[in-house]
């Protein structure tokens, strides 16, 4: 397959340059990511300032914006024959439940989809964790699931992996997303100048890990592969707005 | 009601300034933006760098960051009392169909969701109209409406109003994201030094505008309230996905 | 006169309204300053990304650039009169010594006199202080005391003012820039995630504030002014440079 | 001698990877330099955010700030023991005349003169050279002659090599700063949206090129070597404005 390989963690990271030694060998893989950390980008895009992009010596794109604006540019500008599917990661730490949305891993994947592909985004479920092999080999055999079994449309697949020897994972497990509580009070300090500052704090307590959620299949040692859709409407609330609107005088 | 009011234009955005003139008639309104233009911030956070706040002659509050940074920020640490609501906008221009994952205006009320409040974004649908009054009066006739009948758990309400005389407008009517076909080509272009630099192109022609989508609510004169759902999972699918990979082998 | 009005502290800063309101009963005062503190700006110019133009309420044009940018587009672009000098300030806080080659708001009067016009810089020589007024009266004489005498070629004036009553001001003196010892050691902390970052540390101690310095100016009550030379060359050196190296086979 | 090597093209510029093969045969070479090109950064510093260093592949650091904040940084922190001297470059392109006080390369060596080091700011004069080899065996002879005549106290030499054959060049000269005439009209353009966007023009025209200045030598085939002070006093101006400031009542 042509594959499009960004993320969000930087050019530079580790997990994307493990993942493309390992997908390198059976496909061919055009990498085009972040020349910075963009974690918690989401689908934002470059709209200011203009793009530029940058090749390395190792032959990888570095483009001095978002996750997003790799993957766009990438299929409209840097790839003259276009991808069979845009693969994102594998980002260090995990993206589960309310994380999602603010994941540059996850956006990249979007925007694939956007663009008319198929998408996935791969996240190591582990901060300290520095091996992503085994994560990597994991991701290349569900490409090849895939490719027998094609992702639903407007949908993309979010696959956390956890950082375990290979002989300790219980296999994959189809999810939701979970829920944390909302994040802790921001930690307020000062510069050195005595100004105040903030930071975000830790994230806030899970919420919801039952069964069936993207937190619990990790907590049980399984691969979660969360379906995402791109289509953000709760179809299931359109006709009781409806019925609510239509009786307002405006 | 004790109101957080953000928005991604920008601080000194006339959308957010007309916004707070008519709410804070009947409302204690916060006013928390950032210092900047932030159109594309989609729901990312700034995590790298420290945040830093300003508050204005005008009372409001400056933020160095993204829209959800301000609501995050607001919450957690500029408003003594949690607000009742987080509404974000008035927005310069259209949050229709596939443009919302990427809207700093809807972002800003995602994060009012998952900090537990309900939420809604407003945009006026057109880039050259500079009146945003009509517009105002009609999200505070909908804030009166959401008093009685609340916005569904998880959901926030993302509303785009045409820009026409109050005379012309048919009513208020509950849509789904429409759908546009993936963005123009990028510009490709030099900078005064020769350097090759892109930037994004016009937006892409529309895909599925058909009826019941917000693009055919505006099209026809009407106020397009969208429930947008802040879990994306695609729960349609978990099923047939975990036949596909309880099969599997890793 | 005609005056070009910028800083470093950025477009809301009380130091800059204050000289505004001051200069402006006798003056015809064009403000253009940067959107964002630009304290450590140095000459920097804005080559990457271009500049974009907001006129304020209030009708200061506020620029998403540097002080130089500010000066720079101002001359070229905004103002459709050539101004008859430059002034930056008033700065919150000292430009002495070394700190001077890392000064945004000298950095925009050099800027000025690179465009060919006079030009000065001018600070409250206090962090805490937040009365300017007597300050920006001291300005407006040395601008009339500038009329009859002209800057010389090539220099700007850099002018520092105690923080004190009018009556304990002892009167005004031509200065040398002062040295300090080099800066303390920078600051290593951790930021919310555990990854090592660093800050600036306060400023390094005076080295040399003899009779004749700027510092010493300062502590003795006296307004320091220092002539700023735009020509960087040691001239001194030239010669002996030139001994050495003729000799040398390359 | 154990040198700190920085530049303002970013930790990626053949420049400076070509300098550090040819320094490191005979001396102990620690890179520190910018993770983005900082052409004309000037003497900046990073002071509302912090910096973040990362250890690249080939062992140079890489920092998210500008050329001051790498060798202070550098100096301060990662290097266990003090330099003997800092060198910035090669750069892409010349750092002649009035540029010098934009350069982020001659800001490097300025910023270690005032930690109390020698340094060398070193460009080739052109910008479509690719061919940095002669140029940085040009900077290894230099900084041989410098262990035998140092460089004098709060002076640092900027060093312009013209990208011409070996032997075409006709020797070195010490040299004073030319001089410009101010910059072309900034080019104003609209964004993809329309809106209006201002970007630098092309440099100035050269006003003076005379005999002595660092122009003149490189026009000629001559490595021009010029003396820079760190600090920008005009001393020759103090008495003068002495006389009329003693007068002035204030």
């Amino acid at each position: 397959m042509r594959i499009l390989l960004s993320n969000d963690d930087g050019v530079d990271a580790i997990g994307l340059k493990t993942l493309y030694e390992v997908l390198s060998k059976a496909h061919q893989v055009t990498v085009i990511a972040p020349d910075r950390n963009c974690s918690g980008a989401s689908n934002s895009l470059t709209l200011v300032n203009p793009l530029r992009v940058k090749q390395l010596d190792n032959g990888f794109y570095s483009v001095n914006g978002t996750p997003t604006d790799c993957v766009h540019i990438g299929i409209n500008q840097l790839m003259h024959e276009k991808p069979d599917i845009v693969i994102s990661g594998i980002n260090h730490g995990p993206n589960l439940g309310d994380d999602v949305i603010y994941s540059g891993t996850v956006a990249a994947a979007t925007e694939g989809r956007y663009m008319g592909l198929p998408a996935i985004a791969a996240s190591l479920a582990d901060y300290d964790s520095q091996d992503f092999f085994y994560a990597a080999t994991i991701i290349a055999s569900i490409l090849e699931q895939i490719e027998s079994h094609p992702i639903p449309n407007d949908q993309i697949l979010n696959i956390n992996i956890p950082a375990l020897p290979k002989n300790e994972i219980q296999g994959i497990a189809a999810t939701r997303c979970g829920r944390r509580h909302q994040a802790e009070t921001m930690v307020k300090s000062k510069d050195q100048h005595g100004r105040e500052i903030y930071w975000y704090g830790p994230v806030g307590e899970i919420k919801d890990a039952s069964a069936g959620t993207d937190f619990y299949a990790i907590t049980q040692g399984y691969v979660s592969v969360t379906p995402i859709s791109v289509d953000m409407t709760a179809k299931e609330s359109i006709n009781l707005l409806d019925s609510w609107f239509t009786e307002m005088k405006i």
